[in-house]
């Protein structure tokens, strides 16, 4: 079978694929100098998120796995005989720690600190008060997948008492917009892992987040589209929310005036949530376990 | 009877001890211009860390409030008949979030992150392979106290397998310094949270610190007397240690010329980790329900 491959490797990453594809045929994007779309349009199977174009031209494509959780790309796409998969669950250990290391930074002063640091200045003692823990906070995570329960938890764990917000999970709480709405001003901590759709854009919108407590965080580590960027940038720089933890923006990467780079109590992860050293070996193994599937006729893992 | 009161307190937390203290006569140090060792000569209670010579000097003290869990500063104290209390466990939730924080931070490039937004400069995908994630991580904790018990509660969420080294707690894996020295090499992460005394100077030395993987990192949240300050920044300038976090030095405030100011992967969090909102309140607390006992002749809770 003709495999396409667009997902950039290293020698080591290739040379482990190579080891492992059997007697497939495997064309690597990274390379094809200037690459096109003939190639890909030869390939059964395609690893990696190619463009929507791409596969509704292709007359070979039969599954693509895609090399993220998110699969909103596709969502138009008019191609019913394509199987698509996804990796999901695949990024929930690495972002949900991502996520509490950001909310810690801000409640125990470590991104102040990192700055007094590079100044080589020490304030010590009178840091101490502004300070806050953790411990007994109320979370309202919007989305209750593998995120979301992988955040629950390890903030459990910080004695945090976790609610749900999900139209379609038997874990939520909160199931409609409407319980949301009376459940954001009693939360210390909200963390957006919503996929996007229609309904999630903006489903923090200015006039919900002016029902954030002000001493409250929120995070976002699903799709930048879920808050109004420009109403919690103007809530951080007047204080009226305690602060944010950004994995996710509209735009990446964040153009340089943007007025979230400016924001106090901000920790803008740069969509680097998901990443850790063996990632892609990580992706590799997903792949290949449901090339085995393929090739024995099985259903695939992680269908969309 | 007489108290005097030697910590800085906020009018409202001195409104708070004041309505609370009964029918106590209370001095407050801070109210003293050029306060001398007089007033506190006729206290027979002392709330706060006052210096060693006035200990062994007053005639009327018999109980020493501490406003800390150390009191290395009072080992020397050759009054047998003060009775002396701590703050035992006291600073374990704060302490133990802030030791998480600074480990998460390093692996999952927060501190970097926050350099980057204050350049305003966006790295994004190419930072993910350099980071690394916290769950299913070795820790060896030096110390099963209060502190010690709390982050191995927060790190069993994230799947760490977490042991102790001991000499007096019946929670440690390890009790010999011989038997510490065979635990070094497999420990992902170390976590120093032992109280000062002879014995854990230098504990960990140039030569326990060249056992330490290359890839761990290296936390010390109990006494900066603990580590060879000048092995460890040699380590972490020449990248054979992954990174640091020390909320305690040898020297604080850390000196300007300090090598540790510049080394890199390093959080230093200027022993604030103790320190939250509600601490001066918290220790008001303790103190005004030891009073409580005192008056009534009962056992006072936390005697050293």
């Amino acid at each position: 079978m003709k495999i396409y491959c667009a997902i950039q490797l290293s020698q080591r990453e290739k040379d482990y694929l190579n080891q492992n594809i059997g007697k497939h045929t495997i064309c690597f994007q990274q390379d094809i100098p200037n690459y096109q779309i003939d190639n890909f349009l030869q390939a059964e199977i395609c690893f990696g998120n190619v463009p929507r174009a791409w596969v509704e031209q292709s007359e070979n494509l039969k599954w693509l796995q895609l090399e993220s959780v998110g699969f909103d790309a596709y969502l138009a796409l008019n191609k019913p005989k394509v199987m698509i998969t996804n990796l999901k669950g695949f990024f929930s250990v690495p972002v949900a720690e991502s996520a509490v290391s950001g909310i810690l930074s801000l409640l125990r002063g470590i991104n102040l600190l990192t700055s007094l640091k590079e100044q080589k200045k020490w304030e010590g003692a009178a840091m101490r008060s502004s300070l806050r823990t953790l411990e007994g906070s109320e979370v309202l995570i919007l989305g209750a997948g593998a995120i979301g329960l992988q955040l629950k938890k390890l903030l459990t764990a910080f004695n945090c008492r976790v609610s749900f917000f999900d139209k379609y999970s038997s874990q939520a709480q909160y199931v409609l917009v409407d319980d949301l709405v009376k459940a954001i001003p009693g939360a210390d901590i909200i963390i957006g892992c919503l996929p996007e759709s229609p309904e999630t854009i903006h489903l923090m919108d200015k006039e919900r987040l002016s029902l954030v407590k002000p001493t409250a965080i929120i995070v976002n580590v699903g799709r930048g589209s879920l808050i109004d960027e420009d109403a919690l940038a103007h809530k951080l720089t007047n204080g009226s929310i305690a602060g944010a933890v950004l994995d996710v923006t509209t735009k990446e990467p964040l153009p340089a005036d943007h007025p979230l780079w400016n924001c106090p109590n901000t920790v803008l992860s740069q969509h680097t949530a998901g990443g850790y050293e063996e990632e892609i070996i990580g992706k590799v193994n997903i792949f290949l376990k449901n090339l085995e599937r393929y090739t024995k006729a099985e259903p695939l893992k992680d269908l969309i």
